[in-house]
């Protein structure tokens, strides 16, 4: 068997993309053929991994950014040998495939997180690196660097357009992540055509201006090229970025260089065409065994093993810190953290402190965050507002072993996604902050965390227009019902100390998948429990005051409304049942016995009460109920102005009841 | 009398900030203090404005994008004798004032654009100078430059770390707006603290990466240094930044360059100490005749009259070109244009064309757009996707006169900020495009152009699982429900190419609002109307299909799941009634009488079917009817799979239906 040479072995991702892509009759073939030369010289001589154990501890993270070119990972996962067969390839975009229209961190072994919404995929990978460096900051030891991983990203001019790639780049730079390598593919087209009319941006100029080192001018289909620009990244103490300029659809006569390569298959003759050109005589789908041969190089299992070796060794000399961390790796909390929890809470419940919720969620964050040196979180510049700081806090921004406090400046968007990062790279229980009405800004990013499944926890705080003289751009209306309809995301709003623990709780145990705690900027009342009510918070919703026999009224309040109901219910006598709500998501998965002992179909006199939109809550109160919420703007002024002008009264509440008939 | 040194009129702004946050015990003195000097020079020396006639029509653009600081805009507009009394200062941030925490332009005369959110308003202010460049090219004539003005911003180190930042910046040096000049307060502090940790940005070197004129180290403080930097600016064939080294707090011995003067008022003692440092004797919110005097120029009100005479030559020589751009600075529409729009929906009902509404779309902005040169759009770099591009469309990046299409890149928020600022400027009905899930991208830019009531379209397309392939990443499921959510947003998902010609049509005639335009990737049918159906479309929902006497069960459908709705009304028989539903938000606002007519209350027996989130749709079937929606992630595959997949079948709608018995 002779050697390929290494353009055959790039060419053999290409026709993979090409003929997957065809086969589809859907797809991006321009972006594969592009970047397939980067791709081979990066897998085949730098690539840590392990194609028979995807989730190797020590892996490198590769993540492609501009995740429309998926048949690119695909090829090379399958070329690498890991468990996705050509028959998988064949599949391409058909339901239930592993290899879905973009990669799916859920769907794919090998996939790290899931690209497509662009930027972020660049922005999940400054948190991974991010992982990377705090997690050798606090378990390596001289001689053992246990790890010791780099991350490698594929962006295109999508993603650098993108505004998150400024928010990511800008803290990656701040951070030194030099174990973070980005290939730009610069190849001048994008879908509207050649990019001079809209992308005129001096992006190298850009990065150096972030503080990265810059390799610029690559032939991105020279390996030669690429390989010394990879080893002057590898000794950088800045992240890189490898300026590549490729050629969209390389190889086929009719259309590199030519946006029609891009979302489209090539065609029949132009795939014929592209065969010859290529010299790549084999049938679609058929690669010759030196290919295979060539790319399953057992360099990935040795490097697992000597890893094996490496980390044995330190078990035997740091056990502590070993066993330390690959319970974080195991998604194990600590031994005693749910007592601890429990006991918090109890304790909550018995002192019954009158506080902020945001306040109540900082007293969380100190009681639980001792306990979880896997906790790491920060805010989007608003610390002392979103109340996120605790007495451990450590910036991220120096070597300290215990650096766990990230503050992210002014960026909503990348802070979230770098969030996701942090919760897929396993290890850390990420949590992030700003006002719950700029979540809008970080919109796309909660969504992919629930969409993969990602352990990441959002806190919102400054919840209604009960934060006051901000005003109207300030005050959220629509974004706690916005926020619940994200499937997959659990949004949680309390209403007192005690539903601010659990709910913090819920979300660090939440491992499979992302939590929204939101909380007020303004104190609110203590509310009372028994032991049972306590355990129904984690429920989701809960009878909190419940009526002397059937409740022939039910009030369903949430958060700083909670306690607008319980006074509204003094007045309206003893068949009023009161239910706090602190998480809808939540409530919905419950049992369906357990959802009618807390709203009991026969009771259809109903007043939901929340300071957001009014439509949300006619999932619970149909139409015989009525709503006291808001679905206007709010306005500028004092909360004790608004509540009222708003109708968040306990006169209004009782008259709504009333109304009802 | 004599003349104030500048210094004292700078600290006129310093004081009635000082006083009123102090007042309101709430707002942002820090910014304020630290820009004053700038904008004393700034105001004095360069602006052309109007203090009589706020919205005289060639008046410069000024825009504060980190509105917090809005006490030094209610501080300009007073001192320079707006309609804004010294008793509106004193109501600072109360209930209904005229001088609202952030800048409200619905609130107060010469706020021209509502901000807050950080980088926004920088993004309007691009879309400002957009629209004098492409009026100046458009309108002016040899010695008649009747546009001519220019579009200042105020940003700080947070607006600079906004992703959309990124993005308009590099729109603005590719359209190279000479025009735009944005002044960088740069104080080293954000809210967190000193910003070493977390902003290391060289933002000249950014700028200058983007084809910006960057004016390094100006000190903030000397108006010498300002006058001879915006000198420079003027003479530049670029938008320039000039980057002002400022000291927050300016004056106040004891919190000068520090956090604490960002966010809350200075407190008692410290204002005395302040007073004393500057020199300023005079008690809270009195300001002094001859302060008043020199801020009280009469350039404006002559500038405004030498332009009013320039205008009458204009009017004398060009009286087409004249009466055309003061009819849209009217918000006016041509003249037959309500006319030929019927007509054309008239003939599409007759023609019944079956076609994907983003085609449909299509077709209505090839037939309005010719009528309307005020029609102004483009799409985040998916043009041929979003079908945005008509036989008329000529960039923007061009010198044409005619220009009216801009390629945005892939950089949805900031195009839909840019939309806004066109639609604030007057003059221009701007449209943008990108998928719906990507709405997500640009989320509270839509929020604004609602809080704002802007004149703009946004159009999305590939609006559900239908886009088929591309997979969950693409695959809106909350987007409908959320944007409906929004208030004051109206959200259109037609059914089909008449519909879809309908919302254009309302869209356009909606100057105080926006409008998100929601279209179908695949075919949709075409459906049978009489001509009271068509009108009633724009009522929001109508009975398109009506049961033989009073219906015992109602279908409510919008956009792509009307056909289905149709096909299902076939098998349940002729008790049925089918209600087409393309905007929720317009049927809410008709009167109870004629939501009666097509929901009829004593009909419970409902079924609405629409690919999203179902909870939406309680609002209109309660807890009786039932919803055929989707709540969970979408799947890369076929369309052909997907909705059998998903229960968009027939057979599902009648089983549903037949469910409720």
């Amino acid at each position: 068997m002779t050697t390929p040479a290494r353009r055959d072995l790039a060419n053999a991702i290409r026709f993979l993309a090409i003929d997957a892509v065809q086969a589809a009759n859907s797809g991006h073939p321009g972006m594969p053929m592009g970047m397939a030369d980067i791709a081979e010289v990066l897998w085949n001589d730098y690539l840590r991994h392990s194609a028979k154990n995807p989730t190797w501890f020590n892996r490198d993270r590769f993540i492609l950014s501009n995740g429309h070119g998926s048949m690119l990972q695909y090829a090379l996962l399958h070329l690498a040998g890991y468990d996705l067969s050509i028959e998988d390839l064949k599949k391409f975009r058909q339901l239930e495939s592993k290899t879905p229209g973009h990669p799916e961190n859920f769907m794919t072994p090998g996939v790290e997180t899931t690209t497509g919404p662009l930027g972020q995929g660049f922005a999940n990978a400054v948190g991974m690196a991010l992982a990377e460096k705090l997690l050798a900051q606090r378990f390596n030891r001289p001689e053992f660097d246990v790890v010791d991983h780099h991350t490698w990203v594929f962006m295109g001019d999508g993603c650098l357009m993108e505004g998150i790639s400024h928010e990511a780049a800008s803290l990656a730079g701040t951070w030194g992540l030099n174990k973070l390598v980005a290939f730009w593919d610069d190849n001048k087209i994008s879908i509207d055509g050649n990019t001079d009319g809209w992308f005129t941006d001096n992006t190298p100029a850009r990065f150096e201006a972030y503080g990265w080192n810059v390799v610029r001018g690559v032939n991105g289909h020279d390996a030669d090229e690429i390989k010394a620009a990879i080893d002057t990244a590898l000794k950088s103490d800045k992240p890189t970025l490898v300026c590549c300029r490729t050629t969209i659809g390389f190889g086929s006569p009719g259309k590199a260089g030519k946006e029609s390569s891009h979302g489209a298959p090539l065609g029949k003759d132009e795939i014929v065409a592209t065969r010859a050109a290529l010299d790549w005589p084999h049938a679609a789908f058929e690669i010759p065994a030196e290919i295979y041969n060539a790319w399953r190089s057992p360099k990935g299992a040795v490097r697992e093993a000597e890893w094996n070796t490496l980390f044995d060794k330190y078990s035997a000399k740091h056990p502590e810190l070993a066993a330390e961390l690959m319970r974080r790796n195991r998604n194990e909390l600590p031994q005693g953290f749910v007592a601890a929890a429990d006991a918090y809470i109890a304790k909550l419940q018995a002192d019954g402190p009158v506080v902020a919720s945001r306040k109540a969620s900082q007293m969380a964050i100190e009681a639980y965050a001792p306990l979880l040196p896997e906790l790491i979180g920060g805010s989007a510049d608003l610390a002392h507002s979103n109340l996120t700081l605790w007495k451990g806090s450590k910036s991220v921004a120096t070597d300290d072993p215990n650096a766990n406090y990230i503050y992210y400046g002014v960026r909503e968007f990348a802070m979230t996604a770098i969030s996701n990062g942090l919760g897929l790279h396993e290890c850390f229980i990420p949590y992030d902050a700003t006002f719950l009405v700029f979540s809008d800004y970080a919109r796309n990013a909660v969504r992919m965390s629930a969409l993969m499944g990602a352990h990441a926890i959002h806190v919102y705080t400054h919840d209604s227009i009960g934060l006051g003289e901000d005003g109207p751009t300030h005050q959220p209306i629509e974004h706690l019902a916005s926020l619940r309809y994200i499937p997959g995301n659990d949004v949680w709003r309390p209403c007192d100390a005690v539903e601010s623990a659990v709910c913090w709780k819920k979300a660090i145990e939440r491992y499979n998948g992302p939590s929204c705690l939101i909380f007020s900027r303004q104190n609110l009342p203590h509310q009372p429990r028994n032991a049972q009510q306590i355990k129904d918070i984690e429920r989701g919703g809960y009878v909190l005051k419940d009526s002397v026999g059937a409740p022939e009224l039910i009030l369903i309040a949430t958060g700083s409304e909670v306690g607008l109901a319980m006074q509204a219910a003094e007045q309206l006598g003893d068949k009023v049942r009161v239910v706090s709500m602190p998480s809808t998501d939540v409530f919905d998965r419950q049992d369906a016995q357990y959802r009618e002992s807390v709203l009991p179909k026969a009771c259809r006199k109903r007043v939901a009460i929340e300071a957001g939109v009014t439509g949300f809550w006619r999932s619970y109160v149909g139409l015989d109920g009525a709503v006291v919420g808001i679905d206007s703007y709010g306005a500028s002024a004092p909360i004790e102005q608004l509540l009222p002008h708003f109708g968040f009264t306990v006169d209004n509440v009782v008259a709504t009841a009333r109304s009802l008939g």
